[in-house]
């Protein structure tokens, strides 16, 4: 899919300010793509599409999660991590995408996961750190961006938890993965 | 077993710092076992044993894991972790402790688990808050141990998986589900 064909399917699905944010996303992503050697076409496809799910109905999402593959599990944690897996089903489902890469970036944007891509990296680390992002901590993480991918992630990896555990929130388990797996990697494990 | 047996059995695998720890865990656990209705007989062996295997070789504990019906992944993690679940097993083994709850207390003593017991709770927090502990945000667990169980295990909780976090360390997933748990209940869920 073209990108300005992609832009024009996910408009109408968005608020004006999620939409200026997935271009933003997109932005970042196609710039990472190009320092860290992924495809720049799927990276904007990925990022644009990213959030396309984000305002779907909570039974529709619970629908789709019910009715397909996706882990059941979903459905114990916040309603926030759906749009993710369902965005991935739903690119496919409304709009013919059927790239894995660029389904599983948008799956595990929210999470990351153990053993993510270079394409999952950059998505979930685009989503983190694009222009419009401003929280505590995150111009640490653009400039580690530049200059070593999993570390990046694993800095927003970590934040991310911290966050949550201070809000008292759950932590999906895919997170607790990404984190461990992104911390044995920069450890020199596995 | 008698009290006295039990440290006199414990006194010869510690070093004195950590045989004088295990005392103050045992002073700890016996208190809190009062205000929770626990048995405080129970509370007491459990917490002079929860630290027996601490010393024992490497090579030792892995044998254990290994030959047992424990969870291997342990083999893939801080060994800081083997000495809870090898003790648990070791109790048995040396003298004879069969009791579940005093082995599944020692077992789970470093990480938590979900759905912790009364007796879990109890060894795990006294561990953490015993008077020889000393470290940033104790006081504020100690003084919850005695109001709310539950919130006071969430608290310590929290903090060791923010500390292992800030030493870019990997989080055994029993301390995440044990996360997760705790706070679901802290937040009424189930």
């Amino acid at each position: 899919m073209k990108i300005d064909m992609a832009i024009e399917k996910v408009r109408p699905h968005l608020t004006e300010s999620r939409f200026q944010h997935s271009l933003r996303v997109a932005e970042t992503a196609v710039k990472l793509a190009g320092l860290y050697n992924v495809s720049p076409a799927k990276a904007e496809i990925a990022a644009v599409f990213h959030d396309y799910a984000k305002y779907r109905p909570l039974e529709e999402m619970k629908h789709w999660i019910v009715k397909s593959t996706l882990p059941k599990d979903l459905l114990l944690y916040h309603h926030e991590l759906w749009h993710g897996p369902v965005g991935a089903l739903l690119i496919q489902a409304e709009h013919g995408i059927a790239d894995r890469e660029i389904q599983e970036a948008i799956q595990y944007h929210t999470t990351g996961r153990a053993n993510m891509s270079m394409l999952d990296k950059i998505i979930y680390l685009s989503d983190y750190i694009e222009p419009g992002r401003n929280f505590p901590g995150v111009d640490e993480v653009r400039e580690m961006a530049g200059k070593d991918l999993t570390k990046a992630c694993w800095m927003a990896s970590r934040n991310t938890i911290d966050h949550l555990m201070r809000k008292q929130g759950t932590i999906y388990p895919d997170s607790f993965y990404a984190y461990n797996d992104l911390t044995n990697k920069l450890n020199g494990g596995t």
